[in-house]
């Protein structure tokens, strides 16, 4: 472990990543584990990060830098958010350091939006999409779904402004929690050419469109016209995220290719549903990206 | 008990409510309980129904009416939903005769909507529908605000169309359920003059309006600008109640007083929506419609 640069983590709500690099970016260790700061009390950061660290055989004077929700109000230490528009490549100028009996470990911050209103935050988005910004993605639009779909524009590797949907986490409690549990299977595994889907996404993309009315139908048409339970999945996903890309439409220029960055299930879907909408797509892997980001991080808090 | 002439049941998800009345259909002895459908098997309805009746001193043979969930497919038997457009004076000729050993027992049927889709359903509102056109209001729009809102046209007395909005469901699952609970007081009681509510109902009233992608901006505005549970309790109750109100204006015709037909916290909130929608609404008295439904139904049934 001589050549070891740094120790890169990131440490969000239910999961903990850590990699060992050399200056040059190059792994070598990695370790995870679902000791996500959401089961962690503030006093216990140190010793899980130690662990995990020891477990690598890292050198007791690596210095680490974590992306995350460890930088949360609830997390490790409060890290504040910079505001939009925020260059991504310097975001480390505004990481704190954390409280730690022996090793020089920082917290990067997220970025926040005041202007133009909405408000908004993101904590960790920033960093994968610092890693793309790194890699030569450092314009356009970029759209990350999930539990907590995120859009954000970036303009010669700045963050100008971006949006939150909650679209995964509404797909599970209208799923799970709500009366369309009866009717629809959220665990079934909607593909993009599923004809329920596509119908789901034409539908909110209609001018006029209006959610919450479009929601209990669901439940009708499984007790009127047998509708089956993985079709109402299907609809129910289309219709979300339909209706998140023409929010998107309002609020932002969708004129280039939007670049999708997420599992290979979400990005298909998204594409699919930004096709419907008559715009392009390109999936980028985004396996690296947080690492990419956090390392562009280390080097320029480190390197001096 | 020598003038009772039928008795009368509202036997929804999670009550049961029974009148017994004369054959003007005042009422001679009441009761209700929480022993709603939700927590019964099948074979309990009859013992369940029988209890209450001997309470009342009820006579062996009193025939008796019920409306509501207890004639769903998981209720004491299923009865078929008639088709909108429906007469709601003769809904009673579409009630199922319940299997009980040695009483008249009917469950009043629900309405459905196959045309224009989509579809909806609906069973217990048709029951307080009638009741408000027995006593004149047979004409205009109908909003019956809850957990599910239920907005329907009649024209004499006719049901022609109806929708279902599950805002009162969203509210609870976004306030108690998703990441906006960390930012809700969900018990929180709005009133019509909270700014955050009317600033919540004219946000989802502009065109173009997303719904999901308004709603993360309440947490973001709880970690940046302070916004306080109470007030984002109100906002996320605005957005809902906007959203559901636009998207009946572009299915229905609000051109008179909406009829308001709830509790008064509920009324006084879709009044004051409406209002800034610039639409005018009437509030109803909604205690006796059930009855009053039920008691068209038996008369109907029950006077031959």
């Amino acid at each position: 472990m001589a050549h070891a640069f740094a120790a890169l983590a990131d440490w969000g709500t239910s999961n903990f990543r850590l990699w060992l690099v050399d200056a040059e970016g190059r792994v070598l260790a990695e370790t995870q584990s679902p000791e996500g700061m959401g089961g962690l009390a503030r006093e216990q950061y140190e010793g899980v990060l130690e662990g995990h660290l020891t477990a690598l055989s890292a050198p007791a004077d690596l210095p680490v830098m974590i992306a995350g929700m460890a930088g949360a109000r609830t997390g490790w230490i409060e890290v504040p958010y910079l505001d939009a528009p925020a260059k991504l490549a310097t975001v480390a100028e505004g990481a704190f350091r954390a409280p730690h009996a022996g090793r020089e470990v920082y917290i990067l911050p997220g970025v926040c939006q005041r202007a133009p209103l909405p408000y908004n935050v993101m904590r960790g988005e920033e960093t994968q999409l610092a890693g793309a910004a790194a890699a030569g993605h450092a314009d356009g639009l970029f759209c990350l779904p999930g539990t907590h779909s995120k859009w954000a524009e970036l303009e010669g590797g700045t963050l100008t402004r971006f949006a939150t949907i909650m679209t995964g986490e509404l797909f599970d409690l209208l799923a799970t929690k709500s009366i369309l549990r009866l009717s629809v299977e959220a665990s079934s595994p909607t593909t993009s050419a599923n004809p329920d889907f596509i119908d789901g996404v034409a539908t909110a993309l209609e001018p006029g469109f209006a959610f919450t009315a479009s929601l209990f139908s669901i439940r009708a048409a499984a007790l009127l016209a047998d509708l089956k339970p993985d079709a109402a999945a299907a609809r129910l996903s289309g219709l979300l995220i339909g209706h998140e890309i023409a929010g998107i439409g309002r609020d932002m220029t969708i004129d280039r290719p939007v670049r999708l960055i997420g599992s290979a299930r979400l990005t298909e879907l998204y594409g699919k549903a930004l096709e419907i909408a008559g715009h392009t797509s390109q999936v980028l892997d985004g396996s690296h990206l947080v690492r990419d980001g956090l390392f562009v991080a280390a080097r320029l808090k480190f390197s001096s």
